[in-house]
C-alpha cells in the first residue's frame, strides 16, 4: 500500500435530512478528493440516512491527521454518527472456535493467501483439537476450557487476551459457548458470529436437528453482529441451500458447513472493507 | 392420453423392512410392466420406507380395475399405506383466494396452457375483485365474504361447494382466512397453502413486515399441506430470494410475489403428478 | 399519482471525471429537491460514470417543463448522455409473442394487478392461439404470420403498428422470429428480449436441447436489450435453476418457463422504473 | 469402519431393458443384503439405464471376494458396464495446482477434518508457492515447472508420480496447464477439473475477463471429468452467484473463488462416494 493508493472511507448514519448527499460529496470534491465509491441509503421506515464514501487521499487537500477535525463541523450540524478509516490500517482479528474447524481453516487460509486485509494473531478455543491448525498458520493458540463453574473466569481471560493482543474484531467461528451480555457489549459491532440456520428460524441449540425434524426444504446460515440477545443481532449476510427428504441431520450438518464458512467469510470481508453500517438492529451492506 | 400411453403410479409408505424394493419391482416386472420411474427412500431417523413407482399399462398383465386387489396382499404383508393413480385421471381443483391475484392468475394461465394436468372449475373468495380473473379463464366464481360472525356459516358453504363440484384438491392461493381444524382435517393432504415466508421463520400474520423489521437478507416462500396447526404442516417446496437494506416492506411484498407464485405452482404440480408422499409431518418429494 | 408524489428521475452516463456526484447532488439540493434515491457507479475498466438520481418534485424550485433547459449546461460541461423521466408518465408496451403464452399471461396479469407502471395496448403474434389471452386483458391483438417470403412485409406492418399505437417499449416475450437489424436499431435500448439460456451459453436455436445434450446441471434465462447482434445485446437480468440427469429436454422446457417469465418481468420492471443505464454493451442496474 | 458397518456399492450402466430394477434388487435381497440406498434412472433420450445400489455387507450371503464373480452372470445377460466398491477402500488423491491455493487449502482442510473419505498423499505444482500448504497438511510436494519446451517431459514425470504413489483420482484444483489427450485418456473418469465459469459459457482462458466484458449478471463454476476435449468433459456439479455492474474482473475473481472451492469439493465428494456414473458425455449424479 503506497501513499499513492491510500484511500479514506467515511461511514455516516444520521436522521434523514435534505442535502446530506450534496454536502458530503461537496466536502470531498472541494478538497480535491477523487471519489472511487459512494453509496447511500435512506431507510424511510426508520427515517435514517446511511452513507459510505471512499476517496483517494493522493492530492487530497486535507492531511490525514487533520481530516477528523475538518469533518467534525459537518457531522455536528447533521447529528451524524460517523467513523473514518484508512486503507493502510490492518485490523487484528481473534478467532474463537470450539471443535469444528471448517470456518477457522477457511479464515486462516484466506488470510495467508492475502484475501483478507487483516491479521489473525490469535485463536482461542475451549477445546484443544485445533491447536495445530492455528499454529501452522502462524497464530498463537490459547486453550481456555469452559464449564459452568469456570465460565466467568475464562471469559475474563478471553477479554484479557483480546486487550493484550489489541484485537479489533472477534470472530465466533462456530464457538459453541454463549458469551455474557457484558462481554458482548464491550465490543459493539465488533463481534461477528455465524449461526447455522437462516435466522430467525432455528435460533438456539442444534439448528440442523430442528431443521431435520421440521422437514424444511432449505437450510441456511446467518452471519450477524453479536448482541446481548442470543442470535438476535444485526444480520450481515445469509444464504440457503437446498435439502430434501434424503438428507439426514448428519448430511445437513455436512452441507451446512460450506454455507457457514462462505457466509462467515463474506461477512468478515464486508466488515473489514467498512461496507457495513449498523443502525437500529439492522445492517446496511454496501457491496 | 391414449390407452397406449396410460401409466399407473403407486405410492407406498410403511415401516422399513428388507425386500421392499425387490418385492414391488418384481410385482411390476412379473406382470409385464415397463417401469418408467422408480424412486424410494428410507428415512432412517423415522424408520419409514417410502416409494414411488410408475409404469406403462400397455401390455401390463393385470387390468386396471383388478390392480388394487392384486396388489393388496403385498400391501398387507408389509403393512403399507398405499395409493394408486392412473395418468388419465384429471383431478379437480378449487382455488381459494383473497384480494391478491398473482397466484390465482398464474394457476389459471398454467391450466389454460396445458401445463397443469387438472381442472380448475371453481374459485372461491372472500372478496369480489378477482371475479373477472376467474370467469375469463372459465371458472365459476363464488363470493363468500367472511367476518367473525359469519365465519362458521361461510366455511360450511365452502365445504358445500367443494362437495358439489367434486373437488380433489384445495389450493389456498393467498387466502387470508384461517380455516378451522375441522375443515382442514376433512381434506387430509389435499389442501396446499402458500405461506409468504421461509417457514418456520415468520409464521402467522404479516411475514414481510416481520422480515423487514428483523433486517433479514433473504425472504422466502413455503408451500405446504395445511394441517390443524397453522403454518405447521408438511412442507412441499420452499425458495428464497435476496433482499437488502434498500428493500422496504412494500418492495419485499413485491419481490415475494414471484417466489410465492412459482413455489405454489411447483408444489401443486408435484402433488398432481403424485410425486409427494406425506409421512409423519414431513413430505418426501420424488422430483 | 398526485402532484405531491411526483418524482423526477435523472439518468446520466459520461466519461469519468471528478466532481460528478457533488455537482448533480448540489443541483438537486440547491433547487430544493428531496432526493429519495441516488446511486452511481464508475466502471473503472471502461472509464465511464453512470448515475441515477430520483427526487420529489413537490417544492422543487424549477418547474417540470423548464427542468431540461436548467440541467443542460451541467450536461454540456461534463459531456453527459442523459435522460429525464417523470413518475406520472405511463409508457406504452407492445408485446410480441409466438405460440408460448407464459410470459405474455404473466405480463398482462401484472399489468392488470397494477404491478407494472405501463400500459399494454397491443399484442402482436405470428400465431393465432393467444388472441383470447390478449383480448381478455383488454389488449388489441394483431395476427401477423411470417414466412420467408412475407417477412420483410410483416416487419413493416409491425413497425406501422408500433408507430400507430405510440409504443415506447417492445417486449419480445418468446417471439421466435429474428427481427432485422434495421428494425432493432430503430428502437435503441427499447426492445427487451428473453432468451431461454444463461447467455452467452446456448445462444441461437433450441437452447434447452443444447443444454440437455451438454448435460449441464443448471439451466438459465437471460433478459437483454435487443441489438443487431442476435442474443448479443446488453444483459439486464439473468437467473438459473438446478436440473439433473433426470431432466429431459421437455422437463427443462417446463422448468425454464418459470425462469423466463420471472426474469423477463424483472427486466421490464427495471426498465420501466428507469433503473437501467446502457453503456457500451453493458447495463448498469440500480436496483 | 468395522466389518459391521461395511457396505458395498454397485454402479451399473447399460442399454435400457425391462426387469433391470427387479433383477438387481432381487439379487441383493435374495442374498440377505439390507439396501440402504438405491437409485436408478433411465435416460429416455439416450436409451441408457444407470443404477446405484448400496447395501450392508453384514449378514450378506456372498463373501466380499466372491461378489464380483457372483454378479457377473447378471451383468453379462444385460450387457452392463459395472463397478463394485467397498466402503473401507480409501482412494488416494493427487492434487495438481498452480499459483492459486484456495481449492487446495480447502481440500486439504476437509481431508484433515475427516470430511473426505480419501487420502491426499501428494500435491504437484508448476509453481513453488504452495509447498508449505501441502507439507503443513502432511502431503508430499513436487515442484514440476512447465514451459513449452519441458511440457512433455514434465507430464511424463507427473505420470510417474501418479503411478509411484498409486493415485486413484487426480484433482485439477486450478491447475492452469493443459494436459495432453494421452495423459487424460490414461485416467478415464478419474480426473476432476474445476473450470471457473458456468460451462459451456466462457470455456478456455480468462473466463472472468470474458464475463466482465460480456456484462453477465451471474458468474459460475463447473466441476467436470477431464476428457481430451478442453473444458468439454461430463459435468458433475455447477453453481452460479450474482454479480452486478459494480463488479470488476478482480472482484469477479474474488467472488468466484468461493464458488470454485465449494463446487470442486462437492464433485470430489460425489465421486468418492461413488455417486456419479458417466454415460456418453453426461454424468448421472445420485445425491
Amino acid at each position: 500500500m503506497t501513499e499513492t493508493n491510500l484511500t479514506a472511507t467515511l461511514l455516516v448514519s444520521c436522521p434523514d435530512q435534505r442535502g446530506l448527499v450534496a454536502t458530503v460529496a461537496e466536502f470531498v470534491f472541494r478538497n480535491g478528493g477523487n471519489i472511487i465509491h459512494a453509496d447511500q441509503h435512506t431507510d424511510t421506515g426508520e427515517q435514517v440516512f446511511v452513507q459510505r464514501v471512499e476517496w483517494e487521499m493522493a492530492d487530497f487537500g486535507i492531511p490525514r491527521e487533520s481530516l477528523p477535525a475538518a469533518f467534525q463541523p459537518i457531522a455536528d450540524s447533521y447529528g451524524m454518527n460517523w467513523s473514518l478509516h484508512f486503507s493502510d490500517e490492518i485490523p487484528r482479528i481473534a478467532v474463537l472456535v470450539s471443535r469444528e474447524g471448517h470456518c477457522l481453516y477457511d479464515l486462516l487460509a484466506r488470510r495467508r493467501m492475502g484475501e483478507l486485509s487483516a491479521d489473525i494473531p490469535i485463536v482461542i478455543s475451549n477445546h484443544q483439537n485445533l491447536e495445530k491448525a492455528a499454529t501452522d498458520f502462524g497464530a498463537e493458540f490459547f486453550h481456555l476450557p469452559v464449564d459452568a463453574a469456570t465460565k466467568p473466569h475464562q471469559e475474563a481471560r478471553i477479554l484479557e487476551k483480546l486487550r493484550e493482543w489489541r484485537i479489533d474484531l472477534v470472530v465466533l467461528a462456530r464457538y459453541m459457548q454463549i458469551l455474557s451480555p457484558e462481554f458482548v457489549q464491550g465490543y459493539p459491532h465488533s463481534i461477528i458470529n455465524i449461526h447455522h440456520s437462516f435466522l430467525p428460524a432455528f435460533a438456539g441449540a442444534r439448528p440442523y436437528r430442528q431443521a431435520y425434524q421440521r422437514g424444511v426444504k432449505l437450510i441456511g446460515a446467518t452471519a450477524h453482529y453479536a448482541t446481548a440477545e442470543l442470535d438476535g443481532g444485526p444480520i450481515i449476510a445469509q444464504d440457503t441451500v437446498r435439502v430434501s427428504h434424503r438428507d439426514t441431520e448428519a448430511t445437513m450438518v455436512h452441507k451446512g458447513r460450506d454455507l457457514e464458512m462462505v457466509t462467515l467469510a463474506r461477512a468478515v470481508e464486508l466488515h473489514l472493507e467498512h461496507r457495513t453500517i449498523v443502525y437500529g438492529n439492522k445492517t446496511a451492506v454496501f457491496d
